[in-house]
């Protein structure tokens, strides 16, 4: 590796342009970033961490959607609360394969984010590490009676979601064997995993609503993320129709494996899970429509009984341990 | 590796106690935190990156020890800018060998800087990884007036530092061959780098003082950092006199070293850098002296010239390339 932390900032600061400076008064090159927060509204924070061969592979996907993939995966936490980005900072563990042009290629991708979203990258660090890593902090604005926690839904409510689920799993998948699905379906089901996109225009306006009682992302996979709203708001839901993204559709019908199943275990599909009250659901659901092009897909509801259980075909089984956790002995993601 | 993240997070947030909530609204556990920044002051965040093999030695150093440093190291950007500290995030990367009790081990140490500034954990991500790494974001608040960038100095200016140099890198030297130095010095040495300590309360006394210019930490070694500021202050700096701490005095003495150069290239004191109005400096020393019990000491003094020089024994010579960086190609650290 033949490049100096100052040559990384430098190329860094190139790459950002005005995603650098935007209504920040110091950004990257002091110690510490500067800015007016807003005199109204809440301010958010969430951190990310994104390793090579656990969260990405370097080795098939380009740095630029890798850069693109870590920002929206992200943002994904601000969009949960209802909160619109102001900044970002990026720790970047850089290994001695890693060159200057590919860290530049990195940030364009982070930048051609920041630009879409109108927020600054405002600083950072970066160091030699043993493996390409990013670690995301995001922070953001909320106005305090719109931001959205976990805990608010309440027995009765209406679990919706923002999007059918697994073509992102879909993605991976076809990363791993690329004859699973056809040129078009492959296509898309990599970019659903590569360039995962936040819901924040969709999470701000729903968290706008006081009929959305609680919301998050589902970056764990529906199952494990429902329950731990489940959990945060004391109660349970009960799962009564998984929406299945086309290309996990199809994926399912060539391997034989069951679409449903594995949309409701499948992660880093970034859709919003929200609780909304049931009277409102119908009303809310044309709104967004109207709105955006696309359905709130109702999912299931919320009741009194523990845990999350999924009714289908008459039967009722517990969903648990559905989803993937870093930890888990022997998983590799 | 038998822990779950869930497990990870439960944890954490029992070491943190208090330190993960106090003053936030929403904390751990939830997509984003969230809290009501000041109405007043304007809002300062740095992240830094900690690798082992690379910015500590897990081999060598307690992880208690391991997050008390990363965030002293991470909390002396805020100290530069003159803000005081409201809550920081980790996302921290675990290797397979790394247990729970190692995290929680980890997490004591964080817990007791948290607790002895009055800040929030309020937040983080915790995922496998290769190499044990923390990424630290620490969120901080400044008046406006009193924030203190590192480009202000002006031609005439003192250029001070909050304490004598070189104890930390004596330490790195006193963790590889532990005969240099004898015990009381080893010790004090090996504190000095392995709890080196934000100097958060000198940082907001000195940002109150108009006649601070530029300040700025000193934690990749004073040559290397008067650098940067003389750069971004668009002037030059002449040092004079470097104050060389006893534990590094000591250790040049048994090799044979230069004390001063070695001072003056080791990093990891974070000491603050200060550009002082040189008519106020000898009344500002005094009541540095008289608030905190030690001494401001000059080091040399803003000039017109380019870069940084050292006047040694009546001879100049330029300060180029002292202290280090992560990418210098054949280094390692």
């Amino acid at each position: 590796m033949g490049f100096s932390e100052n040559a990384a900032i430098a190329a860094i600061r190139q790459e950002l342009g005005a995603a650098g400076d935007s209504r920040i008064e110091v950004g990257i090159g002091d110690d510490a970033a500067l800015w007016q927060p807003s005199r109204s509204d809440r301010s958010a924070i969430s951190t990310d961490a994104f390793v090579d061969g656990v969260h990405f592979q370097r080795r098939v996907t380009s740095l630029d959607r890798i850069g693109v993939r870590a920002m929206h995966a992200s943002l994904s936490d601000l969009a949960a609360m209802g909160a619109r980005p102001r900044l970002a900072t990026i720790a970047l563990g850089v290994p001695p394969d890693v060159t200057l042009d590919d860290v530049r290629l990195l940030y364009r991708g982070v930048a051609r984010v920041a630009n879409a979203f109108h927020f600054a990258v405002a600083g950072g660090d970066c160091t030699a590490s043993p493996v390409l890593s990013l670690a995301v902090t995001v922070l953001g604005e909320v106005r305090s009676s719109h931001a959205k926690r976990r805990s608010g839904a309440r027995i009765g409510d209406t679990i919706a979601v923002t999007g059918a689920l697994g073509s992102s799993a879909a993605g991976l998948r076809a990363l791993a064997d690329p004859h699973l699905l056809d040129d078009r379906l492959r296509r898309s089901a990599l970019d659903a995993y590569e360039l995962a996109r936040a819901r924040l225009p969709e999470g701000r306006w729903l968290a706008g609503s006081t009929h959305v009682r609680a919301m998050m992302d589902c970056s764990d996979g529906l199952g494990r993320d429902c329950a731990r709203m489940a959990q945060s708001s004391g109660l349970g839901i009960l799962l009564e129709h998984i929406p299945v993204a086309p290309e996990m559709a199809a994926l399912a019908g060539a391997t034989g494996e069951d679409a449903e199943e594995l949309a409701l275990a499948g992660g880093e599909d970034y859709e919003l899970i929200v609780a909304i009250a049931t009277p409102a659901f119908a009303h809310l659901q044309a709104r967004f429509h109207k709105r955006f092009g696309e359905r709130l897909v109702a999912v299931g509801r919320c009741d009194a009984q523990a845990g999350v259980r999924w009714r289908r075909s008459g039967n009722t089984i517990p969903v648990d341990r559905c989803g993937w956790d870093h930890f888990e002995v022997g998983e590799t993601r």
